[in-house]
């Protein structure tokens, strides 16, 4: 038999727990028959939500666990008071080689701490970062980081596109993803002391790094990798859902506004069904957890099935692409330059 | 006669210059009887784009300038170089009190670097800040710094705060505008140093605060101000134009993809036209120069006559509503409870 993939779900995770987890849990392994699932919960409840001929499927195993974390837990209180929850030991499992990767809808802050404290981060790498793939004009751009760290240093920023250029070369197979960084327009005042420094150290390395990028072209798709400290993409992220709805609220108040426009809505209708499966969140759902020593993917809290199952899709695409194994040799070798970049720079005389 | 009310056009402004700018003054006056025009720039471009019975018009006036303030050009070296550029001269008629505001579609940062050269900021406040509305699910928000400050101390965002609830209290009417200071979620990582300070001033402030706010909550129009630090905010709004145009493109792209989607987007038209009168950024173009001794408004480098006019109507509204002295009494009423808490907090023992 194949050695198959095994992927460790937090199946009490996010707001419906295993209500979704589960019957997203099925459906992934349908259509992915290399793959193996551990659902890690309290067993009564993952055992009412799993129909008895999954039950028996030799892919899927239940690994108990009997806490939960809170998703307004404080990340804290979490790591040192619940080391039985279903997070924990989901991500305990990755760290014994037991699963390839985790994938967890609970707590964002309390699934980091967790996942920094257990496995670690990669040599050379001081901070884990947040990153997601978001829709663009042409195809689609990674962004990180999404909120793991308020205040970061050039060398954060930095570490950010070594991370952020490998996962999209790993899981993309792009073999030079291009890298911006993301700032604001007015020339003189371009970016904080932290930007402009990160935007050298970048311009100095052997990385795709196209130069500074703002706001709206994040969506263009003309860069692959934006980089930004974790308040600013965050606060990103954020505002553009917030615009999305907004749109969305505003089109859909506007066909039933009244019965002409209902029909015309009705007449519109295939056409808006598939622009909404097009800017459907479900379809990016899944953030990586990045610069640990091994895969940990955050769903959204809210996430349906549907977007359940597309973080562990994400999950597997990193695990068969080894993600972690090249972004460590990545770092090695980048750091090395930016070191070097330093260093030519601490002789040249101010 | 009755008094009326001076605005002074930066003729040569923006993408288009005269070519937009005249267009737009004449509509602005033909809506607006109580108001006077000066046209700033090179009297022959002017004369070119000026009908001969609007030039009879007495409440047109042309000012000439014999300077111009390329779009890419250094604030510092427009600043020091171009000293009767379209842009100075309008600001210097403010100053002299010829003018009750000026606008201008120029480069921001030059325009920044000139008025704050020029008309100074008023008593108490460090820095100006760039404030617009947006709009939002329910009304519209409005947001400030946009950029002109990208780091800022937690007095900076408070004198924002002060300057932005003043400023739609005084246009909107609005008796306490609520006001929210933009953070990102994650509980125990809340926000940075300056925020956190921030939000302290504020609690303790009689302003109408709510509390930290995230980039989602902009744009459902429960809060009046939004209240951040230069380079967040601008990433937030460029990342929401990114967006809305994304949205825009695949919606027409799919609409225009075969006869059957081309004949429902007929169908359709009267509900789409009116949903993107609705959501076209030129009903909102214009943000005030927030902080200056003087009223400051910038238009949209590229805006059309529309767009430009809009932002004639908001200097027009801000000068009506005697936006500055407002502003000046409000700065001193809420610095002084400020002091007061530091006072207090540095009188407890830590």
């Amino acid at each position: 038999m194949a050695v198959r993939q095994t992927l460790a779900l937090d199946a009490m995770g996010g707001d419906h727990g295993p209500g979704v987890v589960i019957p997203a849990a099925l459906r992934f392994l349908d259509q992915r028959p290399h793959c193996q699932l551990i659902l890690v919960g309290r067993q009564e409840a993952i055992a009412e939500h799993l129909p008895s001929s999954a039950a028996r499927d030799e892919r899927i195993r239940i690994h108990p666990a009997s806490q939960e974390v809170a998703m307004d837990e404080l990340p804290s209180k979490a790591l040192r008071g619940k080391k039985d929850s279903s997070m924990r030991v989901a991500i305990d499992l990755v760290k014994r080689g037991e699963a390839d990767a985790c994938v967890s809808a609970g707590n964002t802050g309390a699934l980091m701490a967790t996942a920094r404290f257990v496995l670690k981060t990669l040599p050379h790498i001081d901070r884990p970062a947040i990153i997601t793939a978001i829709p663009a004009l042409k195809g689609q751009t990674h962004m990180l980081d999404l909120g793991a760290n308020v205040d970061c240093t050039a060398e954060h920023l930095f570490q950010f596109a070594v991370m952020g250029s490998e996962l999209v070369r790993a899981v993309q197979g792009l073999p030079m993803p291009r890298v911006g960084l993301l700032n604001i327009g007015a020339e003189e005042i371009k970016g904080n002391d932290q930007v402009r420094a990160a935007h050298e150290l970048l311009a100095g390395s052997s990385l795709n790094y196209v130069g500074y990028v703002e706001g709206d072209d994040v969506y263009l798709g003309d860069v692959d990798v934006v980089v930004s400290d974790g308040f600013v993409g965050n606060v990103a992220l954020k505002a553009s859902e917030g615009v999305a709805k907004l749109i969305a609220q505003m089109l859909k108040r506007r066909f039933r506004r009244n019965w002409l426009s209902r029909l015309s809505g009705l007449a519109a209708l295939p056409v808006l069904r598939g622009f909404r499966a097009e800017v459907d969140p479900r379809r990016y759902n899944g953030a990586s957890l990045l610069g640990l020593r091994g895969i940990v993917i955050k769903s959204h809290g809210g996430a349906d099935a549907l977007a359940f199952e597309h973080a562990l899709r994400i999950a597997d695409q990193e695990v068969r692409s080894g993600v972690i194994a090249r972004i460590e040799r990545e770092v090695e070798v980048h750091l090395g330059e930016a070191r070097a970049l330093k260093l030519q720079a601490a002789e040249v005389p101010a």
